[in-house]
């Protein structure tokens, strides 16, 4: 099918619903449709218009497989870990009738089953000039555009940096050059779930009007909005 | 005119249209606007959904108007020193019939009118670790959403990171705490020209299949995409 039959959501509805995408089907992702995708990652802004990022797209090639495994690899690593620092193993964690036992039953799903997912893009940044904090503004954007883009064809993923633990033989694999870094690795493919609305902190406490700390009283959540806050054990280094 | 009474783009045609906006007229943006453009910008996702970006809007506050000229320095000083080191000074560069001719009339009227901007973003990251160069994964996507949604309702905006040279200065005028990193300066504002397709690389040059380097066949770009390379200057580290 292609991407022009079907009812493409509006930017504005189309970025209230791409929530992250653990559950995904092993179909793969029509050809014509993963470059509509991957056009559209590109259209995002870059420094200087550099265009420094380059996408290695893993599907069913010769070095997809291995790499797969590997990264399979490196997700249980990082989950087991993050599940045991994070209360994942206790409490309500251990009952699918709380929605913390409903994340890692989709978090342990997600990494069992990594290997089945068909299409797996590493986001990899040619670097200009040493390491900094903010080179990701010449790559993030284009990865935002990537997931958009899967949601408006009917497809789903999730923005990761789990590929660290495995870094190193991943790299050899698939011939990554010294000075480009790979900034995300995206899960993608047909949701076994359903698209829909994301939750948030109230915007009101994101947003600051003319100083920092300073309510904006323009600033409003629509209707109907549902709210998350981060991780309650999670707090910035400015509030330690 | 409430948000709902626009023709929203769809998602695909939105994000093949949001270049960067740099020439922008001095009305205000309503407020409603602005509500509906920062609550889809705080829709991106962010690691384990901690939603760590604080976004500082100056408009006409007291402290917005002080805030806006630092800003306009730093931006005049980071306009100075690329168009000296970028062969922005001489040759087609000063030859209005030029492209580099007219983006060097752009940059100049964007420093020069740059107090006039109705609306300036700050997007901040309240840092829960060491800075390192994977942080921008949880505000750049948002940054992104924030450009998005503003095409969405007619505004545009562009992605920079000229406050540096006033940096000290501006994190003292607003407060923003020691942990928290400055990661974007976003203008936003009613575009004074148009809306349209961005001109990237040939999207085969920029993705690859099963490994670094390798054509993906199954890659094009649509029909009647027009292309641009980055500046013929810049060379990533790895092919110095």
């Amino acid at each position: 099918m292609a991407a022009t039959d079907r009812e493409i959501p509006d930017l504005l509805t189309g970025m209230a619903t791409t929530r992250a995408i653990r559950r995904i089907a092993p179909d793969p992702i029509p050809d014509d449709d993963l470059s509509a995708i991957m056009w559209h990652a590109t259209r995002a802004p870059s420094g200087t218009n550099r265009q420094p990022t380059r996408f290695v797209v893993l599907r069913d090639g010769p070095k997809a497989s291995e790499a797969k495994s590997l990264l399979g690899e490196g997700f249980r690593a990082g989950w087991a870990e993050k599940s045991s620092s994070a209360g994942y193993e206790s409490g309500s964690a251990t009952d699918l009738s709380t929605p913390k036992g409903r994340q890692r039953a989709a978090m342990q799903h997600f990494v069992d089953h990594f290997e089945d997912v068909p299409v797996i893009v590493l986001a990899c940044l040619m670097r200009y000039r040493e390491a900094n904090p903010y080179e990701g503004a010449s790559v993030y954007p284009a990865c935002q555009n990537l997931l958009l883009a899967a949601r408006a064809l009917g497809y789903g993923g999730v923005l990761t940096g789990w590929h660290g633990a495995v870094e190193g033989e991943l790299r050899d694999l698939l011939g990554i050059p010294t000075h480009t870094a790979i900034h995300a690795t995206i899960p993608l493919g047909r949701p076994l779930g359903n698209h829909g609305p994301v939750r948030r902190l109230p915007v009101g406490e994101v947003v600051f009007d003319d100083a920092w700390g300073e309510s904006a009283p323009w600033v409003h959540d629509p209707e109907g909005t549902r709210h998350a806050g981060p991780p309650p054990n999670h707090k910035p280094l400015d509030e330690r």
